[in-house]
């Protein structure tokens, strides 16, 4: 059995992108992949715009927030939209979000699988994609994916090229599961 | 590199769950997995409770619908549940779902590297899952994810064997990627 836990471990959100095009057939595995997840009543809400030709891709870049710059290295932005009345509402739990959740999972780590970089991001104006790529009104758009292939953090500016050297971190697993009821262990920090 | 798309190929929901336990180790590492999902802005909002003392498991198993009864041989219900105040919320999008989305698509694909079958359902009695777990007011509980080791489909009432026995169907890759602008293919059903 191949590690999935070690792909996943080496699944990170870095911000050095190369400038080398993605090929068509690295790009539609990544949405293979996105389109196998699961869903609430296989209601499969997300949809993956590319933005790739040039003046398209500058009007989704134009969209970033100042925090988001790196991404305009990337050769592809891809938009990951939904209409939340294509997904289920239960109780007010609203699972097209969690749909796209796992559908974004699984291109990420699928990326890992092809060397691929893959860096979702939330800082955008929604409008201004909208605009770029024609997206409806009532279609939220969840995230952009920066997409490429990884360059040497050497070529960031110094700012971010911190941010790409932070480790990782997470909660440790006292914090995220329990058993049999709510009990978690505080935090030392 | 191991072959990714086809653990998430072979991931499906299924029905038929034995009796026998499941180690704790092999708990902790799907845990461990949901463990490393990415998250907006690293908040990890996701918590997992684990149902599995007898009294708790019962009280869990009651809360389910009609059409989720088959999880009741499930020998572990965990509960992921999320506070959506621990998420990002951005111009209305509130990503403690998508996030959480992430973390049990972690999961999802590791019980398939380690031959356990996972089943995450959304039909239960909410209010009825926060009781049995101690879940406080304001916490969502999003899915209930019946664990357990295979059993032949063979076991289970007629109307769940067929359920089981459906092939797994998906949107072909046309109406779920684009290029440069919203524009899908109307599928032919």
């Amino acid at each position: 059995m191949p590690d999935l836990l070690d792909v996943i471990a080496r699944r990170a959100s870095r911000y050095a992108f190369a400038a080398d095009p993605l090929p068509d057939d690295v790009l539609e595995t990544l949405f293979e992949a996105a389109r196998w997840a699961p869903s609430y009543g296989n209601r499969q809400p997300w949809r993956f715009v590319v933005a790739r030709a040039p003046h398209v891709l500058a009007a989704v870049q134009a969209t970033l927030t100042r925090g988001n710059q790196y991404a305009r290295r990337a050769p592809v932005l891809v938009a990951m939209a939904a209409d939340p009345n294509d997904g289920q509402i239960r109780e007010g739990r609203e699972y097209y979000l969690l749909d796209c959740g796992m559908a974004l999972e699984n291109l990420l780590l699928q990326a890992v699988a092809l060397g691929v970089q893959a860096h979702p991001l939330g800082g955008f104006d929604e409008d201004g994609v909208r605009a770029a790529l024609a997206i409806p009104a009532q279609v939220r758009v969840l995230a952009l994916i920066a997409l490429g292939y990884p360059a040497d953090p050497a070529t960031l500016d110094e700012d971010t090229r911190e941010r790409d050297a932070r480790p990782r971190r997470r909660k440790p697993p006292e914090e995220v599961r329990a058993f049999d009821t709510w009990a978690w262990r505080e935090s030392p920090d």
